[in-house]
């Protein structure tokens, strides 16, 4: 199994220096991104003329579909998607990447590849996260705006495509433990053994207190802690509440069904 | 005077709603952006290959310039630079933009618009500040590291060229302190005019502490504030002092030295 597994070019060794301390590091350090992303976005107001109609001649869909796609497009001729961190929005007719391949440690499965649910991370943050931490209005900043947009997605995505590696390290730590339920194609399972509600919790009250952090108004004299912050904290607690959680338990979740392919 | 510039099309009435006060904010604000903006790029090491070969069939330049020019131009054509507030770093032959024209108060004097000093701005960030805040190494990472430097250069950018919204509103408060140096084109009389010391002391100090509380490690327990910030903050008290500080006030004077054309 495993040598059929290293022939596909997938290192699965410990040696990769990916532990479940490194995985949860880079999922700590990913909060601070997602909310300063956040706490910029909020700079502007809705915008809405960003999101509801189609300006650019030969492309239907939006501006901030535009900026996305285009934008995407660039990255990926210098390589950003060779990264199994990161994920198109955009995934089809990407160019490919001119630079050199870069040997990005082979810690994945190779079936993973094939997951990727951005679909439903836009649908969330247009439709869902958006309207709670931004204001009503129109300031004409409608490019700025969809490179913000765009900042908080490539934010969000990573973080909960990076589910892809925290589900590697767990099975790592304890193959017998998910072996039966993935063999039986348990979701149900799955979602239970991936499940610790205290350290839910925990993740969720320590984004709060970024966003507190983070969106202070910061001055030299004593800080006011009345003061409104940039982006409401209990909306970032919400955030990772009701999506982000969820959503890389999701991308665990099929992860495991794929890992003994 | 006044009418032939209302004929050019400019406001120069206070009804734009731009004061002192205003301006001081947004110039508060924005150094946020640039805080969080070096915070994020110093999640990479410097990449070097991002700054110093040519990949890009078709393209002479880096791979940053290959980013930079081209986000430019996808950004331009969804009216970006439309916005007096921005600055491209790739001026020439930018496409025209494709969104209908959004009515931004036009506060500044015409003459205004000429004034562009990115290429400075780009050599302090990528020969001077760049090395002193980044570590050593290569981690493949080439185009996020670009598009994280492409926030960088945007949010300097600004922040530096809103000297001509600082200029503007001085001007208009004591039109009489100025004119005599505007008339003899006296740069380093109209500089000393610009520069109060106090302030520019605060501000280094409220910049340094901003980096602390924004790359500090935040967790639920007690803030050890031991741990090392993710920028020092003495480089960001150092960027305001030798860099940003004093490019503001060249923009300033240059703004000044055209504003009674």
């Amino acid at each position: 199994m495993v040598e059929a597994e290293v022939s596909l070019g997938w290192d699965d060794s410990v040696s990769s220096g990916m532990t479940l301390d490194t995985v949860r590091d880079s999922l700590i350090r990913q909060e601070d991104t997602i909310i300063f992303s956040l706490i910029e976005r909020a700079k502007f107001p809705l915008n809405s003329p960003t999101y509801n109609q189609s300006w650019v001649p030969g492309f239907s869909g939006s501006l901030v579909e535009f900026i996305v796609k285009q934008t995407e497009n660039l990255q990926a001729k210098v390589g950003r998607y060779e990264n199994p961190e990161e994920h198109p929005f955009f995934p089809d007719d990407l160019p490919d990447t001119v630079v050199p391949h870069f040997e990005y440690p082979k810690v994945l499965h190779p079936a993973s590849a094939s997951i990727n649910i951005n679909k439903d991370i836009w649908d969330m943050y247009f439709n869902q996260l958006l309207p709670l931490f931004v204001a009503a209005g129109d300031d004409g900043n409608y490019a700025s705006t969809a490179a913000s947009d765009l900042q908080c997605l490539q934010a969000l995505s990573k973080r909960i495509h990076y589910g892809k590696f925290v589900a590697e390290v767990k099975f790592r730590d304890a193959p017998q433990d998910y072996e039966p339920a993935i063999r039986t194609k348990d979701k149900e399972g799955l979602m239970k053994l991936l499940t610790f509600e205290k350290v839910e919790e925990m993740v969720k009250k320590r984004v709060e207190k970024k966003a507190m952090v983070f969106g202070q108004e910061v001055t030299l004299g004593n800080t006011d802690t009345n003061v409104k912050c940039k982006v409401d904290p209990s909306v970032v607690s919400r955030l990772y509440g009701d999506w982000m959680i969820p959503l890389t338990k999701d991308v665990e979740v099929e992860y495991l069904l794929r890992r003994l392919d």
